[in-house]
This record gives C-alpha cells, structure tokens and sequence, in this order.
C-alpha cells in the first residue's frame, strides 16, 4: 500500500494542530523550577504517533473534535512523562534531538517535572464528554502498564537468560500498550461495545510489539550514520533485542563466539560482522516473520472499523512499520 | 479542650482499618522491581493524618462508607508518592523509621515505584460513586499544587532572601493543600454546595500551614533525643524556616553573627544558644501568633460543619497542632 497524499496530508494536519494544541496549553508561569522543563519538553520534536492514532481511530468512529483533541494531548503527555522519568534511569542525554531534563537541569527537576506532566495529563483525560471515568480508568491502567514494561527493562538488562516470550511481554507492556489505549479511547469515546474496544485496544497493542521488535532491527539494519557509536559495544556486552535473544536461544555457542571474537572491535567494524552473522544464521528472517505475524495480528482487529474509514488505520498502520530509524 | 476517650478511640480505629485496607490493595505480584517498594511503603508506619481527616469529615457530612474509605487510601497513597519522590530530591535516607526506598533499592527504583504509587492512587479515587469527575480533578490540582510547593522547596533551599510570604505560600502548597483536598473531598463526595467545599478545603490549608510551622517549631524545641544530628549546621548553613525567616528579616545582624558564631559548634552545644536567642529576641512568641492565626483562621471555617458532628474537626484540629515530634 502506497501512502497517499491525502492521508499525508491528514497525518501532517494532526501533526501540526497537535505541535500547536500543546504550546497553548495554558501552564502557569511560577514556580519555574516545575514548569520551564515543562514548556520545554513539549516543544521537542516527537512524531507524535500516538495522538495521531487517537485521531485517526476518533475519526473512524465519529467522535466529538473536543473529545478527540483532548485525549490526543492526553496520550502525547503521558508518553513524555514516561519518557522523562525513563531516561534518567536509563541515563539516556539526548531524546528528540534536544538535551534529556536531567541532563539540561538535573535529576531532582527531572523527576518533578516528570511528576507535573503526568498530572497535567490527568486533567485533560478529565475533561471528555463522553464516559469520562471509563476513559480515566483506560488511561491509568495503560499508565501502570507501561510502569511494568519498564520495570521488566530494568531486569532484564543484565539479565543473560531472558527468553524471548518474557522479552515480548516486556515490549506490549513498554509499547504495545500505550498505542493500544490510543486506540481503545476512539471505542470508548465513541460509545462502543466492549469488544469492538477490545479488538481496537488490540490492534495497537500487536502494531505497538511489531514497531517495537522492528525498531530493534533498525538499530543494527539502519544507515551506519544514524547508529548509535556504542551499538558495538552495546551487543558484545549483552543487550537484550528480539534478534540477539534468539540467536543466543537458538545458537548459544556460535554467538558468544562471535561476541567474543568482535567485543575488541570498534562499532564500524563490528557492526556488519554482527549483521552477516545474523543474516546466514537466519536470524533475520525469523525476526522479519515475528514482527509479521504481530503485523498481521494488528490488520485483522481492524475489521471492527467501519469499511469506509479503515483506510485511515490501514494507512497509519504501514506509515508506522515503514518509517526510518 | 482534651481529647476524649471516645475520639482516641475512633482514630485509633480509622488508623488500623486504614493499614489494614492499604495491605488488603491488591497489588499483582510480577514485576517486583516494581511492586516490592510499593508494597514496602505502603507498610510503613504513617500516623494517616490525611486519611483520618478524610473519615471525620465524610462521617460529618454522611458520605457513603465504600467512598469514604477508596477516598481515605487514595489520599493516603499520594501522600506517599509525594514523599517517596522528595526523599530522592532531598536526600533523605530514613523514613517512618524506615530506609527510603532509594536507600533500600535505587533512584530508579523509587522513581518507578513512586510513579506506581501515584496511579494506583488514581485508580482509587476513580472509583468512588458521587461526583467522580469532580472528586479525581480536585484530587488531581491537589497533587499539581503539592508538585509546585516542593518546586519552591527546592528554590528556596539555597535562597537566603526568601521572604516570610513567600515560605508561607510554600508551605500552603507543600503541606496545605493535600489536608485541604481531604477535607474537600468530604463535601464533593456529599455533594454539598460549592461555598461549602471551599470552606472545607480552607479548614484543610490553614490547619496545614499551622501544622508545618509548628513542625519548624517543634524541630529546634522538642526533646534533644529526637533531634536531627545534623540540625545545628542545617541552621548555621542557613535552612529556611518561619523562625529563621523571621529571624533573619528583624535582625539581619545579629542573626549572623550568631549563626557565625555557631558555626564550629556541634549540634549539642548550638541548639541551646540558638534556643535563648530566638526567645529572647521574641522570635517564638511571634511564630507562634503567626500559628495561632492560621489555627484560628482553620476553627472558623468549621462553620460549616453541622453543629452536631463538629467535635470531631474540633479534636482533629487539637490533634494535629498538638501532636509531639
């Protein structure tokens, strides 16, 4: 499927009343200690996938344009407020092109401001018309699930013996089920059937999983420029993705072998070492079938969407998978 | 006015259903990364101020009992995330006597798990059966305002030309507001009129104010056994409290030189000589007309309170204020 230009336009249209909505949400200037990082954070450069989900999934089912722009802040929020809170513990300095909070300011502001836009994005959940408590309850069970998924990061990052079922049940908890409610809050909004919410809350968790197991091939498939310089030393060292997971469950010793053999070498010569080794041992084509069945998965919850609007979520749906790194 | 037999004993009962109730959260079991530190704070040992002034003011006002009690434990949890994320701001390894969750785990660890704490808070007060709507917003700017007084904490640790205003309004955020949302939520969860939860939650925030500077009180006057070690070089490096404030802004000379003075002092010898000299410049009896000003500012508003339930915000009132370190 071609993107059309249509539906670029929409996506662009959402991207930019979405850019807009958050810069005029109406934040209180003192104390700036809490609010300058704030302000900050919501100018950085996000694709905003996942308010565009809630838009287009709102769209498919009529919802009111007052509804719909508040839950697509909503979700953009609570995304960056896990974010914020992720990368001091991950120690990551840089997101969205822009210096980490903890990194421009320091760990204290980070977690407090962290604190404030997960608050800010209670209030504007609040504020739905239409089954609003069910709409909360949507959005706080998402939150606490990705809290989960992170807490399984944190395990499982030294953590030599994870399976590749455990790994995937980390990635629908860190990223499935984020897109996952984007998609259910359309159904609840919408006034539908617990099932049709269901399938749609479905429908994001498999997309979510596939983008996810996706972007782990991205980072060692991608152009070199765009890598990161520890990648290299990020995989001899052990870093847990569905590619390196199951090469070491399908071959333990080849693949300590060849971390060993390539843990002196620099990422440029790492890099496509690691990559021919993962392509003749077939790795990469049992990754490419994972992340199509979770693909497939996704596509068929779509049929709970009416005919005429599907197009919007079978549009998204390939705009997610084809994206570069 | 003495506490009687009868109140002791209704607080005594609204404490031990209250830990009772925080054991009985079912909280899942996996991850433990997450859910341990949750399950560890919740057992610590909180004198539930919060949750009891949530009981005595939905008992005064009839509130149904499933509300009073979801209610009681969510303002109960959100205390607890405000503490778990600000002893990581500040340092602090003990509390309730027990470590802080970043001493025992990690800062990552009471990062995630504070954020838990806080969802499963919302979880709670999204469940009660009047008004939720309005019962989850005031709950909500509750925890944003309480967000933004610990900003102000932060800025004004190191400030030595914060005013008395501007501590004030500190301490109304930081620790007012959150008694003033008990209160508050009494008369939403009753549906009483607006005046009516207004005057509540002013009761909550002057009974708060109160309550901190009495605590800034009690921390240079209560038994030199229970006396922070490190209080006097907190004092001499210039921590910002109603007594030092004032100190510093009616005698800006003489408090340096004092505090100079103290300043290779231990805590042992300094406590007693800064204790002298804030009596004897009537720094005390100013602090403590300043209390008597918001307690009585707190008394007025229970006005509002049907005259036959009003002993029990009465005694609460004398509880707080006369409680010792």
């Amino acid at each position: 499927m071609k993107p059309d230009t249509k539906f670029l336009q929409r996506i662009k249209a959402i991207q930019e009343s979405t850019n807009l909505e958050l810069q005029k949400l109406s934040l209180p200037e003192e104390p700036r200690y809490l609010y300058d990082p704030v302000r900050y954070v919501l100018k950085g450069k996000g694709k905003r996938l996942r308010p565009i989900l809630v838009h287009l999934t709102c769209d498919a089912f009529g919802v009111d344009e007052g509804d719909k722009m508040t839950t697509a802040l909503a979700v953009e929020l609570l995304h960056n407020f896990t974010l914020i809170h992720d990368d001091i513990m991950d120690q990551d300095d840089y997101r969205h092109g822009q210096k980490t909070v903890h990194k421009k300011w320091d760990e204290s502001t980070a977690i407090l401001s962290g604190d404030g836009v997960y608050i800010i994005s209670q209030f504007l959940i609040a504020k739905v018309k239409t089954n609003p408590v069910e709409a909360i309850n949507a959005f706080n069970k998402a939150t606490l699930t990705v809290c989960e998924g992170q807490a399984y990061d944190k395990i499982y990052e030294e953590n030599q013996q994870v399976t590749l079922d455990e790994y995937l049940l980390m990635v629908e908890k860190k990223t499935g089920v984020l897109l996952g409610v984007c998609a259910e809050l359309g159904g609840i909004l919408s006034n539908q059937t617990p099932e049709v919410r269901q399938r749609l809350k479905s429908y994001g968790i498999n997309l979510g999983k596939a983008f996810q197991i996706q972007d782990d091939m991205l980072e060692i498939f991608s152009d070199p420029k765009t890598m990161g310089k520890s990648l290299g030393s990020d995989l001899t060292a052990g870093k847990q993705t569905a590619l390196t997971i199951l090469a070491r469950e399908k071959y333990p010793e080849g693949w300590d072998i060849l971390r060993n053999k390539l843990s002196e070498k620099t990422t440029e010569e790492a890099i496509p070492a690691f990559r021919k080794w993962l392509e003749t041992h077939k790795i990469v084509s049992t990754v490419e079938r994972l992340i199509a069945t979770f693909v497939d998965a996704a596509r068929k919850e779509l049929n709970v969407v009416p005919k005429d609007k599907r197009y919007l979520l079978e549009h998204y749906t390939e705009m997610v998978l084809n994206r570069k790194k």
